[in-house]
């Protein structure tokens, strides 16, 4: 190992050979999509066979975004002056010129489509392996967890929106009205359980005979009286992507034993937040339905109501991120409950780490 | 007295170690309020027995903003995860952990409230001196100097807001349909008696037997035959404030001999620069109303008048710091009429010299 | 020669030493007129003589814009104190003083009135020497050649709106709705003559018995099933001027031999690009109405064309910018149509380096 080569690559803001969700793949149909992905301009597109591409979204020839062409039957056409481009960033077409020199292209990405996912791999290509991809089941079973699929840009580090979901104890202060409503120590001094893992870290939290907050008042349909048995799981899994499983069942119906069985509130929540840039990231979003699966009036309300809530969470996220840009030495300290977001902090640098670590012994 | 700490320190854009109006006392109520002063976040509130505080404002957890909170019985509390400061910055509350460590704190600063005004002292603590606020009886005594408080942010510096007030011969050019109108030369021509000071620079204007300026005129109902003997008595008081008291009679009224009496036009006007930034700041004034204080519609027009006559300013001075910020290094020439105006600057470069050796003798 | 002046000023964006368009004649009237020009804040005025002047749009007193002011007897005004500039930008007047010193003076730029173009001479005045200027006899024939004179901004280097000029092949891609419809690889694969000049480029293209595009029928009144022969002929005249001329007779009708004959489409069309900044410049065009100089309402729908055409190129244009701006040293293609592009851009750089060279010496 290269303490010089560690040393040179000393701000490497996150792993480069990670899959990150570059778009949901509703979001890229017969035009092409420009994306910022760790710093760079991508253009998203899907070929005649239907098959999604991620490309440098820069023509070779004069450096105009390719964003701004058009999808032809030889694959994604500059706008400018006409060249196109295969899948493999390859110019196929040059107009009226017959030779096409082999330096005519642009980088492509790694992108594979997996659960109504566009994932990209930004780094390097030959380390790219598809069976690194999450899998999250619930993502295309529409039929048992209805969803809808959202993102959203918001203007802070990817990280902040993970360390925001790993410490809960801010939903009773910035969701009283949805999610975090109801009793606010009841929440704050719910059982918490980690584990560490090498992929990120777990936890599960229980609030037993509690009342429920309004949005799951909401969805459940409960009266003002009832007190519900309530649970949060999370996974983080490093770089990106936070998994949940929240729920509730009133109190007494065994919800600690079974949560599987039917009636109350129950949703499996999709996050992940793609950086864009050190201090912008591409929020991708969905919750499922997993309580009222026939009702499509409750996957509509829920998805509004989950909207919201991050909506609650913006404005925290981007002044906190503006703190951190105006004044980055300062010193912080932790909390007891910062029990998660710490060790999640930690798989990233490490992941970041060994990077530069394979970096410096490749260089040697 | 070491030079080398000079050297190093040799950008100092204005004096720490004074005290600056924060904001208006009516500007902080029940909810915090944000300001950025001398390049610091700083957040405003007022706790529940009525007493103002001057807090740093980011949360010493997770960096936000304290301003998203709320004002609460043990002080402020952070919107994000609930911890709780007093006026001294102390965190008091972490909620749902019973210890809390000592470094659990934000910077707090000295903060007065007199005469309608909360005054901060952003530099050493220590060294704090309430005497040292400005006295202007006339802030708080509506019923003999009626007028209302006002605020506005001004992309310059602090200084080029007070050297406009130092160099009155801008009146007839930028203010001609208020303050300015009337004899253009013989405004440019008013004697100017100029005292320097420790504190500052003193000097009187008078323009004896002139045409009145429009608002003027509208403010005592002059017909348009009336001539006046107009003075304009300001005092820089260095780092920030400008007193004024100006004013007019009709010609042979003897104002040189008695400016207080009644009839014609009078107002004691209080403006203050504090710094944002070195290219922003807040202008803080009010103009009294002391030639008919029982006549609230006065009282209301001169406040317009004033208003529109600073909103003729501000196009200046924002275009002024923007040809400054481009061309930094450009000779300047100085005038005549800069004779208050160059000795207002040097009293400000003393101020921070001396800061700047006091800082030095310290370090030795 | 100095290699080291010539590092030393190794990053040079234009000639300094040329003449620009600092604005269309009408643009100067009674008052003064703001423009950023290679960098430099100019203000234009018209004195009482109907003479245009160029200076430094900042007061040597207080550094305010000096297009805040007014136009007076004695020349520009400065709307804050007063001071008053000739057009060789020499203090005439300080209200209130009688000697005004020597040194109270704002840069001049040597201007000149041609042609109804208001030219700038931004370098060396002594080296500035109106035969240089550019002689473009319709920019002034309203009566053979009517047109209307129009200005632009657009972000980015002057350079690429001149490249975009002189790779036609964009124009079936980009401006398919105006002038570039009809048959897309016809016009890829027009002839193409280019000539070399120690001035700039210039090239003429011609397509025979093509379809004409939508502005060209709408101009002349085809019917759908005309087939005409289009030239394009264009001059680069460095550092920043584009001469067009493009027309089409109907096929048959000897376009090729004669190019002056009455009928069908023809426009005199003046592009000149004067960079405001390196990423950003001041886009003046006409398009003289040369086939129906009697009718006023062809004038008009020719110019709204045109404009639809370049609203068109400045999206790509700004983003092909920003493209080059984020990535400063990516290695671009050249294709076979770069013909007259590349060579462009070389007249372009040897006139900077033949600059720099000049000022070697002198410092030598």
């Amino acid at each position: 190992m290269s303490n010089k080569a560690l040393q040179n690559n000393a701000h490497k803001p996150w792993p480069h050979n990670a899959w990150y969700q570059a778009a949901w793949a509703h979001e890229v149909q017969d035009g092409p999509l420009a994306r910022t992905l760790l710093n760079e301009p991508v253009v998203l597109f899907r070929d005649r066979d239907g098959n999604a591409h991620a490309l440098e979204d820069r023509c070779c020839h004069r450096a105009t975004p390719l964003h701004l062409g058009d999808v032809v039957d030889e694959g994604l056409q500059c706008g400018y002056h006409g060249l196109i481009f295969d899948g493999s960033g390859k110019c196929v077409v040059i107009p009226g010129q017959e030779s096409i020199p082999p330096q005519a292209r642009v980088r492509s990405y790694p992108l594979v489509e997996k659960q109504e996912i566009l994932w990209v791999w930004m780094g390097d290509a030959d380390a790219a392996d598809e069976n690194l991809i999450i899998d999250f089941p619930f993502l295309d079973d529409h039929e048992n967890h209805p969803h809808l699929h959202d993102v959203m840009t918001i203007k802070c580090n990817h990280m902040l929106v993970v360390e925001n979901l790993m410490d809960l104890t801010h939903i009773p202060y910035i969701h009283g009205k949805t999610i975090g409503g109801g009793n606010r120590l009841g929440q704050v001094n719910a059982t918490m359980d980690v584990t560490k893992k090498d992929s990120g870290v777990h936890y599960i939290r229980w609030m037993e005979d509690i009342v429920p907050p309004p949005t799951y008042k909401l969805a459940a349909g409960w009266d003002d009286d009832v007190k519900v048995d309530r649970w949060q799981e999370f996974e983080y899994v490093a770089p990106a992507t936070v998994l949940q499983w929240s729920g509730a069942l009133e109190h007494g119906r065994g919800a600690k034993e079974d949560r599987d069985q039917k009636g109350g509130f129950s949703s499996h929540v999709w996050h992940t937040a793609t950086p864009e840039t050190e201090t912008s990231c591409l929020y991708f979003w969905s919750a499922t339905n997993s309580y009222k699966p026939d009702d499509q009036e409750a996957t509509k309300l829920l998805h509004r109501e989950v909207s919201n809530t991050f909506d609650e969470d913006v404005a925290f996220l981007e002044n906190q991120q503006a703190c951190l840009s105006a004044n980055p030495d300062q010193v912080l300290i932790d909390i007891k409950h910062d029990v998660a977001r710490k060790p999640a902090r930690t798989v990233l640098e490490r992941m970041i780490h060994a990077e530069l670590e394979e970096t410096a012994v490749a260089a040697e």
